[in-house]
Formats: C-alpha cells, sequence, structure tokens
C-alpha cells in the first residue's frame, strides 16, 4: 500500500456491479424491469452472518463511502472518518455495504443510464422515485449478499430518512437503526431551498428539458448554482463567519468596475458548485433532491409518527447537532419523543458543533464516542446472543 | 377619493422627478455629471422646517412607500402601514421624503438610464455604488427641498445601513436614527446568498453579460431565481412552516412523472420571483446587492464600530424581529453596544414576531407601539426646544 495512504484508512477498494433480473415496483406505480446496484463492501461477513452494516448516503454521496480507489485519490471516499479499521465502523468487525442508490449516477441504474424499452438515455423519463424505493432495492441486494438481517443501517441527513424506513418496511431485517442530523420530514423551508435548486438546473438552457445527454450538453451552470444553494444550508453562519469572514480575495471595494469574484465566500462557494457539476448527472439532482421532498415518514400511518415507529422493531440511535440549521436538532427531538411515545429503544445524543448539517461528515471527538459506543454495544449484543444460542444448544 | 382606498391612507400620491445639474462623486472614484431621484413627499413641511423624515428604501424598494399611485392599485406603497395620517410615521405631523435610491430602476438615476456619455444604456457599465453615495445624493435632496437637518433618518434593512451611514456622514443634520433589522456589516452566509442571487442573474443567457437592454431582452428567469433566493431568507421557519407546511397544490407524491409545481411552497416563490422579475432591473438588482455586501459601517474607522458611532451627533432606534435570521437580534445587538460604548442615546426594541426579516415590513402591534411613541418623543422634543427658543426669545 502507498505511503500516502492514511494508516487508518481500510486502504485501496473496488466498486462492484451488482445486476438485478427481475423486475423492481415503483412507488410511483412503474416498473423497472431490471436495474444494477454499485456498491461497495469492507470487512467481512462473520459465519452467522450478524455483523453486516448497511450504510445509506445522502444526497450527492454515492458507493464510494471509505477508502481510496487508487493511490493517485487525493481524498477518501465520503465516510473515511468514521469508517475503516479501528474506527467507530470498525470494518475489522462489521461487514459494511454502500451502494449507490438508484437514480444516481455512479454507476447505479439512473436518469443517465440506458432504458431497455427505447434504447435510449432514460434522462428526465426516468421514474421518480422514494425513500421505500431505495429500500426495497437495498433489500434484494441484502438477499443477494446473504444478508437476512442487518447489524444495523445507517445513514446521515437523507440517509438516516432511509434508515427509519427500513425500520419500517422491513422489520425483522434490521437490529439497530442510526439515524444522524435527519428528520421525519422536510420543513417548507427545506422544500422551498430544493425547489430553488432544481430551478437553478431547469432555467439553465444547456438543461434542454432533461434531455441533455442526448442534446450532448451538460447544464453545468445550472447544477453549479443548485449546489451552492444547498452548500449554504449545509454549513453554519458561524462556521462561515471564522472560515471567510468578510475577506475580500481579489481586487477592492472601491474599484469602478464590477470585479468577477470579491468575498473569499464567493469564490469557495464557486469553486465547490463548479467541481459538483463536474461530477454529477443534474437529472439525480432533480431525482434526489424529489425523494427528500416526498419524504413523509408518517403518510401512510394517518399522519401519527408513533403509530408509524410502533411497527419497528429495532433499537435506534438518533445524533443531531447543534448548529445543523437544515436539519436541526428540534427535528431529530421529534423522532426521539416519537420513538419514546412508541415505547422503542432510543438514544440520543445532541452533539456539540459549529460546522452546521455537514458535521455528519466531518472528525468530532464527541461524534466518534457516541457512535464507537453505539456500535460496539451492537457486537456486545450480538456476542451475548452467540452465547445463548451456543448454551441453548449445549442443554438441547 | 374612491371608497377603495382605505381611509387611514394617505391616500393618492404623485411621484416627482428632481434633477441635479452638478456632478456627483462617487465612492468608487467615479463621477456622474448629472442625475436625477424620483421621490414622494408626503405632509408638509412646517415653518420651522424640523418636522422632515427621510425613508431608507431596502433592497427591492423604491420612492414608493406609502399611498396609491390609481384607484385601480390593488396595493399601497411598501411602507403603507406605518406611513400616513395618525400612523406612527404620522403625515399630519411629520413631512416625509421618501427617494427611489441612485442605481434604482423605478425613475432615478441606474443601470436603466441613459450614459450622457455614450448616449446609450448604461447597463452593466453603471459605476458601482456604496451606501455613502446614497446618502451623499439624499443630502443634496435635501439641500433641495430647504431640509438643513432630518427629524429622522428611517430605514430597515439595508435603508437602516443608510440610516447609520447618515448619522456619521452628516452628524449635524440628522436629529434621530431609526435603524430597523438592520446590521453594520454582513455575515458571510449573507454574502453568500446575495453571490447566489447574483449568480442566478448572470447564468441567464438573456443576461447577455449585462447588455440585455440593448439585446432588446431581459434576463427573468435568472432574476425571478435570484428574489426566490433572496425571499427565503426574509422568511421564516416557522412561519414559511405555518403558510404552507407541507401541502401539495397539485398533483400527487405518487404520481409517475414530474410535475412542475407541487408543494404550495413552491408555488408561492414561483409566483413571487415571476412578480419581481417582471419589475425590477436585473442590473439593479446585482448593484443593490453589491451596496449590501460592501456596507461596513467601521470599515473606515480602523473597524471600531465604537469608533464609528462616537462621530454620530443624533439618537438612535433600534429595531430587530426575534425571528430575523438574515439580520438577526445579535446583528442589531452589536449595534446597540458600540451605541453604549461610545456614550450615545440609544434606545432599543427586539420584537417578537414569527415572521423573520420581513417583520419590519408588517403590521405589528408592538412594532407599531414602538415606532409610534419614539417618532411622539421627537415632535415633543421639537416642541420643547422651540418653547426654549420662544422664551430666549423673549429675554434677548
Amino acid at each position: 500500500m502507498p505511503d500516502k495512504i492514511p494508516q487508518d484508512s481500510i486502504g485501496l477498494v473496488v466498486p462492484e456491479t451488482i445486476k438485478f433480473d427481475e423486475p423492481l415496483e415503483l412507488a410511483c406505480g412503474r416498473t423497472l424491469v431490471d436495474y444494477q446496484l454499485v456498491i461497495e463492501t469492507y470487512g467481512k461477513l462473520n459465519e452467522e452472518k450478524n455483523n453486516a452494516v448497511l450504510i445509506c448516503h445522502a444526497l450527492s454521496g454515492n458507493h464510494h463511502a471509505a477508502g481510496y480507489h487508487s493511490p493517485a485519490d487525493w481524498k477518501p471516499g465520503w465516510w473515511d472518518n468514521y469508517i475503516g479499521p479501528g474506527k467507530p465502523i470498525d470494518t475489522d468487525r462489521f461487514f459494511v455495504v454502500c451502494p449507490n442508490n438508484l437514480g444516481g449516477c455512479h454507476g447505479s441504474t439512473g436518469p443517465s443510464s440506458i432504458n431497455p424499452e427505447t434504447e435510449k438515455v432514460w434522462g428526465i423519463t426516468f421514474p421518480p422515485l422514494r425513500a421505500r424505493d431505495w429500500v426495497n432495492s437495498q433489500a434484494k441486494l441484502a438477499d443477494k449478499l446473504n444478508i437476512k438481517k442487518w447489524a444495523a443501517v445507517i445513514g446521515g441527513s437523507l440517509g438516516g430518512m432511509q434508515a427509519m424506513r427500513w425500520a419500517l418496511e422491513f422489520p425483522d431485517r434490521i437490529d439497530h437503526a442510526i439515524v444522524i442530523a435527519s428528520a421525519m420530514k422536510l420543513s417548507a423551508q427545506n422544500i422551498a431551498f430544493n425547489e430553488m435548486a432544481r430551478n437553478a438546473i431547469k432555467s439553465d438552457p444547456d438543461f434542454q428539458n432533461g434531455n441533455f445527454v442526448e442534446k450532448n450538453t451538460q447544464p453545468r451552470n445550472g447544477l453549479a448554482l443548485a449546489r451552492m444553494i444547498g452548500h449554504v444550508t449545509y454549513l453554519s453562519d458561524e462556521q462561515m463567519g471564522s472560515k471567510f469572514g468578510r475577506s475580500i480575495s481579489a481586487g477592492s471595494f472601491q474599484q469602478g468596475q464590477y470585479n468577477p469574484v470579491e468575498f473569499e465566500v464567493e469564490s469557495y462557494l464557486r469553486h465547490q458548485g463548479d467541481a459538483f457539476s463536474g461530477s454529477f448527472d443534474a437529472n439525480s439532482y432533480l431525482l434526489m433532491t424529489r425523494v427528500l421532498d416526498y419524504f413523509d415518514l408518517a403518510r401512510e400511518y394517518d399522519d401519527d409518527p408513533v403509530k408509524a415507529f410502533s411497527v419497528a422493531e429495532c433499537d435506534f440511535l438518533i445524533i443531531s447537532f447543534l448548529s445543523d440549521w437544515r436539519f436541526s436538532s428540534t427535528r431529530s427531538e421529534e423522532i426521539v419523543s416519537a420513538l419514546i411515545d412508541a415505547k422503542k429503544n432510543v438514544s440520543y445524543a445532541a452533539i456539540q458543533s459549529n460546522l452546521g448539517h455537514d458535521a455528519f461528515l466531518l472528525k468530532n471527538e464527541n461524534y466518534e464516542k457516541t457512535l464507537a459506543t453505539y456500535m460496539n454495544r451492537i457486537l456486545t449484543k450480538n456476542r451475548r446472543e452467540r452465547q445463548t444460542d451456543t448454551e441453548k444448544g449445549k442443554t438441547s
């Protein structure tokens, strides 16, 4: 392993493509005749097959959660801080599975794939999805991997919504749900930000009504602006203040003409937006923000979260970050309160951080300890159950 | 007066155009050889000329602060709630002046005016402005109107910045500064939102690098999106929740295709954006957001707000709204604290409201009482001074 890959990293990892030949019925009423999921796995499934952990990614994430694809990579997978040997989600002990969700743009079937019926790129005609479609496809994935029950389903933000949906859709296939910086549904303000992002994409003439691949173009400006709009809501005001203050990156406020970029925060956001627009499919972004908007945990349970969670059989860990205003601690506390009323086992940690919503991806000692302790508890529980089984075996 | 105009309104009002033939030197180093301001005035200047009040408008405001231009108008001026006979800014007692600022697009010289040197529309080549340029032009306006000293300079948001700048630039020409929902400078987050709005405008191909008037087009999509981005930051999360919740305005979340608009909040924002983009000049919007970004009260005072305010001679009323996250109460409290340290007379009210930044425009009983009481105090002070003068006259 090359020197530059850190010692505590899982190291080089290789994605796999899992093909599904049976059709998948979607919540919208349409059907995918076949599909594929690109996944990464870290660690090994144990004999008892009770150490499998599913990582659900958020809006702009993908299957590459940890490690490096090449020694030349300048950064590891998106959750490398928390997944790896000896890390909270310990790959020496857990078998970690992270798929790119359906509708994504990193190899799993999505808007940039070929529609087998038309033999053209799906583009805007790809069926709209809901979180339950992801959960269903992840269950089929678990079947293929011989995983009857996940030790834990874990996710931040939109990923946390999938973890909650897992607990309701497949109560007997999930032992623990870890829901980080998430919510049972979006607020109107959240929807508004998503709507602006979509508007930015659709207003770009290169969007071509969603047929940009066919027209051999990319709505890069629109997608960059969409990402900027999202990005600002992931950061806290305080963090932006300390990171950028009001430093002027070029030119002077007294100049007689407009400068293209003057404040550092502008330059940072443009960079973020441009980098993103070069690596993400605009139709996938539209689709994923729609999944967020439509997610409503209790919609099919008479709008009663307690009734919804009553279906669950797993234990829950809920984590929030105090400076997160996109999915504030209040949203997490609503989840906790519903879980308590539904008489479920729930642990809750509100983590001190000034990093806003992004905190769920970043290094933080208390967050790390909380996750590590909880993951340890899962193993202890497994061990205890194994012992009980062995004892039962002895006495039978 | 037609029935439909409310009894407590100032009624029909007519804007005036004031032309200035002398050049105006701008903070950027360039000079406007001549210019005009469109203004509205309400009430009468008294004999002592000590009842004049200047209203400074915010980002998207203009000279039409109160009353109606026509009986057919479906809404009055933007601050009609607070300006009128018997209202807090009582037009029976005050002479109220509200100009459209330089750089605006409602009749005052700005990007959509003709550059006398080229005889073409200024467009993007209009000089960038700073708040002090507005204050300077407002001082020239005061000269024309025979107003030596304003009883009060009043403004919300960007208007409040002008009121503060007045106190520093012309300390002997202002008796009271009323600064509402404002800040001594923007936060990085604020700048980021403005940058996204500008990006939305500039990314619209109809922007034509700012020469859209010449090319006979309008970047309406971009301007609408810019307005949407701004608008969301003027509202509170709570208010959006209670106004729109997550109601779906059309279609259903189970539909197999994308609907253009599904949530009510989207429909509302699109309407707001579209309405705005039909009535505002994109170059003016760029210019005004830049004034906001560059405003920094203490920049020329060694970044020391206390040093800055030490120059002021007027009294201050500072008002903030508790749910305002664009210009939070903390920003107002920074102003108050600097004023106290500078040993100035300052009153402060943090008003309970769930209407976000927009609260400064909307009806609110406590806000109304605070403003009315303070404005009354100004008149009482004037009367007392007049009495003292009369007594002096008698004894001399």
